[in-house]
């Protein structure tokens, strides 16, 4: 396979990495600034490689992943304000003169699992992370999302019972989506202290998985993925992965037969070699 | 394009076509019954008929269209008991001795109108329709959606205000899924009387629009659609398609913008053209 250039360009950090595959990547990571300072330190590190082909990129979004629209390679409508609009695609390609493959961190996670990880040999799964935000991408019939834009997976509506669950959801746009209910910064407002502190005990795991089966239920009725791949940091907490399934079979009540829900396999590499995969099939 | 044969399988008629299009094809409407007889009574429709090289079935399901299962062309799960685990597909292509392509009737649909229709030059978009039940099939990347089945579009979760709507939802798997809320079944339930009873000010299609509207906003979220073809019974009510608008787009707040939604060009017939359209595709 031949060696490219991947960045995964996150919210809280740039992941870069020259390499062809899992076994072969010399990478680095550098907090997300803003845009001119990050892009010029993404910029420096590729300069001291030897030169590649191409450079993948997966970004925090919404993007523009269109290579027909005009703002292609463009962050498009993020609340990250110094971010918004701005041609990141554009940026790293101009200063490297190089070729660059452009797509959501989510479907760069995808492309790595699947050509190197948990999703092998499918045609169509979903790769979801739940952290800081929720998201998902992935394939079908052996080809990543892509539509209108891209899938914003974490901003479906799921039912909300107030009763059980007086939390409003703390989504900027949406209040109580999937995302504003079920992410790191909604469990750490709901029970006032950082996901990470609460015990397996806590009542805040079972909560959290019936919104993710939820969300997960809704998904494989939308889509009748072959395979979930789940992580991100709230998925750490591996208790969740059995609560998830029992509670995903209890949803779908035989209808539809559950995919199976898998970790990741690369971990939080998945992103930048997902991003380097990307600029391999670009060369293609 | 070449002459084959379309089988549009529904609960309560099967609409068998030979053409090659909507400007040349001969259609007649079987009632339903047993599968030995309506089986019987569509194939002698077609040895009427001009042979073709193939014929293709869109059918109501779950199905398994998966060519190299054990199963395919059969309709697995389905509440209607007669027809659990027939083997549609053999059954008609044993007695007629032809090449059978399967799909869902809402794929089928959707190819349709992707060939002739509402969703021309796209290739990603869905197809719903909303009527006895609710579903959706359509294209991503330009191909069919299969998975590890195919969607169940209509068995999504909604947020379901029971203060607003006390009426708990009439699906027998799911209660108050999508279709256990929206369905014309579910409409009649509700209020006591059929859909097509109800008058234009009853509070029924504000509700109903809000519910279409939030299975739409997930079914964005999760895909990206390019644009929505939405059909079925519940539909022929056309103030409904303003009203779904404008709550989309309350639901995204701007975050996502909302693709368009549209009326089937094809009507009545899409299910039928689609299916002459799988045969045309497996021939090519």
């Amino acid at each position: 396979m031949l060696r490219a250039g991947g960045i995964e360009a996150g919210g809280t950090k740039f992941v870069c990495g020259i390499g062809s595959g899992p076994d072969d990547v010399e990478l680095i990571e550098i907090p997300t600034a803003r845009p001119s300072e990050t892009v010029q330190r993404v910029v420096a590190f590729f300069r001291q490689q030897v030169p590649v082909p191409a450079i993948g990129i997966g970004s925090f979004g919404p993007i523009d992943p269109d290579p027909k629209s005009a703002t292609f390679g463009y962050i498009t409508s993020t609340p990250k304000l110094d971010w918004k609009n701005f041609d990141l695609a554009g940026a790293v390609g101009r200063e490297l003169d190089t070729k660059i493959a452009f797509d959501t961190d989510v479907n760069a996670a995808a492309l790595a699992e699947y050509r190197w990880g948990a999703a092998r040999e499918l045609d169509t799964f979903l790769y979801l992370t739940v952290g800081t935000g929720l998201g998902g991408g992935g394939m079908v019939n052996g080809r990543l999302m892509h539509g209108r834009t891209h899938p914003e997976m974490g901003h479906m509506r799921v039912p909300h019972d107030r009763v059980r669950d007086p939390f409003p959801g703390n989504c900027p746009y949406h209040g109580d989506c999937l995302e504003g209910l079920a992410a790191a910064p909604a469990i750490q407002d709901r029970w006032g202290q950082p996901s990470h502190a609460l015990p397996a005990e806590h009542p805040a795991w079972d909560l959290e998985a019936h919104y993710l089966a939820l969300g997960i239920a809704n998904l494989v009725c939308a889509l009748s993925p072959q395979r979930i791949v789940l992580g991100g940091g709230v998925m750490r907490r591996t208790q969740l992965y059995p609560m998830i399934v029992e509670k995903l079979a209890a949803l779908l009540q035989g209808y539809i037969d559950a995919p199976a829900i898998v970790p990741p396999h690369l971990g939080d590499r998945a992103g930048m070699l997902g991003a380097i995969a990307l600029a391999q099939l670009a060369l293609d």
